[in-house]
């Protein structure tokens, strides 16, 4: 349980007098109080009041791993035939609260949950607890970053094991086996998100899905992934080529290393988030492959493998020390190939911190 | 693409007089184009119209993709820097529609993306493209029926893979990990959710998750797994006993495994649905143990491990030829330890045909 969590919740629950908060994504409720589950379509969610104690609502078979992870408050269980939101009612009722304004995730909660909260509390006002969660999660504290860390190391590890298990005629799928079956060997039970390994043309689609695509002489291969440690994320991004690399692959990977190398070496306290993107961009712009980097330079990086704040060139938002974020480039050229290069970036209070650190020269495989 | 798909959704705005539709979740895009991407937190929409040709609305790195799978209709890219609804405004406006009543998916669409909308289409009356896309998604077609029998095999090939790797001292993770290599060596690149290997007094927890936990002699080792082969899932649960069985453990296996059979037992056209989930949990209850079977029978499977219907004791639905659905009752007693037995049904013209085909009678397993 994270205490001193709860307590800045309940705190900005009593300045901006809302009546009680329903945090209902995974992450949050983690985030406060050390509870992880995947509810599925079933409701999970932390309710929080200014001067009552806070509970959790989850189905009944969720209640015992609460208890473990020292949940020390109200649970509100409820059976598959019951409806979660009566029993929300009726413990509100119990602790004769009048519910005048309350805070929800708008880019968490759907919209016929939005109606059953509404008929609920049809008197309630609705404000969002985005910004504020987003602001708590925002600077990680020492022990997140300690778990970001050995995470990104074993993003690294991930690599390793790919790059070291490229050969001649090996589909992209072995490779994702091999690289998770050592992940799993060292404990990891979760990636976070479906790994990636793609070899020739199919790393010019930044979202391909690993296949029954072979490696071959003059190929590139790419690879993504991250693990989840204790609830936290890494994401890692190298790409090699296989036996030789012919003069516009070359071009390529170069281009996005320079772009990539520009923008983590502005980073830190103070920078703005748009210039990072600015600085890559520009670079890989000047090279001619601007229209090939069709997404933004990166990503917070935390419970979530895609979180707050979003590292685009409109982002005006000052870096802060504490902040971890990923910084990847990437240039997809449809038949020809793509290169991306990510790494996972903590802001120190001087400068910045990698946190994976796996080679990023050119590497050739020999064949 | 599923031109008779999208041809009765066509035909459905056109009954209702619904201006347009707008589904926005992975498995009903994919249902309808047959695109199937995890857009992370980007909108990803399949915009349809009575009288108008359809459009993928998504990121423009994914512009390739959506092609590849042979949608031959509108796209309506966008950058990371560009709002997606204002570039769904502009493709309405050249269109000449008048937005009168939009169908969306209540049940997937967050409520930020929601007030976006009503900000886009100020006057538009919205609607729930659920029920509509539940009943398109109910029936299995003859297509969908082969993948799910060939990824129910998949998981019967996880479970046996589990079973054989059972050894004294070893991790529950260690299981995972063998499971899902052999799994990917077989082209498998995406499980339908988190793999379950539970050992001892883990099995009395429903959702706990494998850890560094060893197997001991007399203990249950419970596998709940599945595969996604094609876009659609499967989801099998055994349980087996390592070494030894107590009385106890004993009782709760046979419990479970006869109130399975019998709502199997039970399973054909015509049938409805609460009955199954009765018919279990009347056997569990008389037995003792109704406290201990805290979830419902089982639930849709198809494009998703969990989807419609929920096979629960209120459900009056009457099964259907085409239907697939999970039946998993399960006993969780703790400190003693849990056993849950699962399989993937599909409803056939005169019965059942059981898609998962493991064996069930209690296995113990030599220490």
């Amino acid at each position: 349980m994270k205490e001193s969590r709860l307590t800045q919740l309940v705190d900005w629950l009593k300045q901006e007098n809302i009546s009680a908060c329903l945090l209902t994504s995974t992450p949050n409720v983690f985030y406060i109080s050390g509870f992880y589950t995947d509810p599925h379509e079933r409701l999970l969610g932390l309710l929080a009041f200014p001067d009552t104690e806070p509970a959790i609502i989850c189905p009944n078979m969720e209640i015992e791993q609460v208890k473990k992870t020292g949940w020390a408050y109200g649970i509100i269980g409820y059976s598959d035939t019951e409806d979660p939101w009566e029993k929300i009612k009726k413990y509100v009722t119990n602790q004769n609260l009048t519910i005048e304004k309350i805070a929800i995730e708008q880019e968490h909660m759907i919209v016929s949950r939005l109606h059953k909260l509404q008929s609920t509390f049809p008197q309630a006002q609705l404000t969002s607890a985005e910004l504020k969660m987003y602001d708590l999660r925002l600077k990680k504290d020492a022990d997140e970053i300690s778990i970001l860390r050995e995470a990104a190391k074993l993003a690294d590890f991930g690599v390793e094991v790919g790059v070291h298990n490229i050969k001649k005629g090996r589909t992209e799928q072995e490779l994702v086996a091999i690289i998770e079956y050592e992940l799993k060997k060292k404990g990891i039970s979760q990636m976070s998100f479906s790994t990636m390994a793609l070899t020739g043309e199919k790393t010019a689609s930044p979202h391909g899905k690993p296949g029954l695509d072979t490696i071959q002489h003059g190929d590139l291969v790419l690879f993504d992934l991250g693990v989840v440690l204790d609830g936290y994320c890494s994401d890692i991004t190298r790409t090699v080529a296989f036996g030789d690399v012919n003069d516009q692959q070359q071009e390529i990977y170069e281009t996005v290393l320079k772009a990539q190398l520009a923008a983590i070496g502005i980073c830190k306290p103070g920078v703005e988030i748009g210039l990072i993107d600015k600085t890559a961009r520009s670079i890989i712009t000047e090279s001619g492959f601007g229209d090939y980097f069709t997404h933004r330079i990166g990503h917070g990086l935390g419970i979530e493998v895609h979180e707050y704040p979003s590292m685009n060139e409109t982002n005006t938002m000052l870096l802060q020390s504490g902040m971890v974020f990923t910084i990847e480039p990437g240039i997809y050229k449809p038949t020809v190939g793509g290169v991306r290069i990510e790494d996972d970036i903590l802001v120190t209070e001087s400068g910045i911190e990698l946190l994976t650190s796996y080679p990023k020269d050119l590497h050739i495989i020999k064949a």
